[in-house]
């Protein structure tokens, strides 16, 4: 963000801090994709339904990259890939996320469709499914950060 | 959003459809304006520290407004004067606004500064925080909206 349009140049309000950061059409659909869809590359972001393009996924990575959201790794297939996370700064996020989903279902009911199962989890027992997804993050995180750190040494 | 760059277009997904109402540097300021800081006249929030552009002011509160996220009343001074307030749409998000301020609190503190005793609340009490807003507004509709209704009769 430029420091000319950027809230933090002029303000200390937390709002206006934080979507100096997140608030786009698009940067929460990156930290979506890493935390609920499994998709830690490139071209599975690139591929999503919402048709970002790859000017703005690039720009939109380096930017989380740069302000400690993201972070990524040589994939193990072939280093000329890379496989993106979340770090702590962006999964905290998941709380954001986990409310704006439940206002959605709730006030945009004629253009959003959660299947059933998750729906539930997500209406009455939010926390269960916070819990949920940081677990299978964690494991993500044990298979490949801990396989990167051994190649590497 | 123009329909060919609306995320809504080519998803269901409840995160997406949401960023095209809100997924913007502006809107969620507008609504903090009317939840938190009493802001409720064009001139008001024209006016706030990160410096909103008038012809952005205007196409926002119209998306809000046609949306359904808020409405107006003719200003009890000047017929030609607005108070725009929430509606339960709008209300609804508190939720992700004050899990918001608490992400921002926590990760760019070097940017943000928080009044000690609303600090205390948002990090220790989010729940009565969020308790008094609502209350607040309440007692902010109770005031103009019936006198509005009354004057219309």
């Amino acid at each position: 963000m430029p420091e000319k349009t950027a809230h933090y140049s002029r303000t200390t309000c937390p709002l206006a801090c934080a979507l100096d950061l997140i608030g786009d059409h698009w940067t929460l659909l990156i930290i979506r994709d890493l935390m609920f869809l499994g998709r830690h590359e490139y071209k599975d972001m690139l591929n999503a339904e919402e048709g970002i393009s790859s000017n703005i996924l690039s720009d939109r990575l380096k930017n989380l990259e740069e302000h400690g959201l993201i972070d990524s790794i040589p994939h193990p297939a072939s280093g000329r890939r890379k496989l993106y996370y979340l770090l702590p700064k962006g999964k905290d996020l998941i709380h954001v996320l986990t409310h704006l989903a439940q206002w959605s279902d709730k006030h945009l009911h004629d253009l959003v469709e959660i299947p059933p199962e998750k729906r539930a989890m997500l209406i009455k027992q939010p926390d269960k499914l916070i819990e949920t997804v940081l677990k299978d993050l964690k494991a993500w995180e044990k298979m490949f950060l801990t396989n990167s750190i051994e190649r590497s040494n």
